[in-house]
């Protein structure tokens, strides 16, 4: 079911390679499938740094520096707090790029202002933080799987963008 | 090529939560696996705090306190070492239990004292912690899979063993 994940993160590993840049990420709602993603290909010691899977918004505040008043402002699930994750993540995991994931996977926790599937990824590197929304509509594997595409796929954005 | 790990955490979260504990994880060679397959669950997050990635040294010792007298004395790849993660997770992550797995995956990363596939799984409990060592063969993939199935028995086995 991780086909799509890995096959992204080997298109990762090829770019960070190549552009000689380390890489974190924060994981909420993918519990570490993007990890498992990057780390399916060998050699991926070679720029993977490590990441958090901060679960809990305890541990988004502790390993991840997010503001208490940013999570009781916007929730968890929240552009505002993607970006301080990425952003906490970059300084904590001492990487060139960190990627962040932030969303309701699913079946149960969502609300009308935040459905199941509603997920903001952000990236946060060098020159500054970007964040993206989308809204899911599968099941709980789906909504994960499409997650961590998506954060794959804006790690390898930004990556491409600042490597003229 | 999950099934086994998700399997298991479903065992794990049955177990977890009618004994009413909280869990995290400190993965290395798995990547994030372990946590992947323990957010399969729905509900998972009633007890699972989230992990640390330390996929490098330097977020050993800064994410989970490993120091680095017991990094350079036995390698990453240690029954001690395993050990200080999970300890260092069982505080970091604030959780009644934690696993912790460090091996090598392979292809690359073997030597003849330290061959591919040598894996080491800890946990880390309310009264002491435990190791258990593992020598697979089988590929990268393999060896990851296998090794989070190790650190999710291990755990099962010391929540059963502390819940009488």
């Amino acid at each position: 079911m991780d086909d799509g994940p890995v096959q992204l993160a080997g298109r990762l590993q090829a770019l960070a390679l190549a552009a000689g840049i380390s890489v974190g990420t924060a994981e909420s709602c993918t519990g570490g499938l993007v990890g498992h993603a990057i780390t399916a290909h060998a050699g991926s010691s070679e720029y993977y740094r490590g990441g958090v899977i901060s679960y809990s918004d305890a541990l988004k505040r502790s390993l991840l520096g997010v503001p208490d008043e940013t999570l009781q402002a916007h929730g968890a699930v929240s552009a505002q707090v993607a970006v301080a994750m990425a952003e906490g993540a970059r300084e904590r995991l001492d990487c060139d790029y960190a990627v962040a994931v932030t969303g309701v996977a699913g079946p149960g926790g969502g609300t009308e202002a935040k459905p199941v599937g509603l997920t903001y990824v952000a990236v946060a590197g060098p020159t500054g933080s970007s964040v993206q929304r989308h809204a899911w509509d599968g099941d709980r594997t789906g909504n994960k799987e499409r997650s961590a595409m998506a954060a794959l796929g804006l790690l390898i954005e930004a990556i491409g963008a600042g490597q003229p």
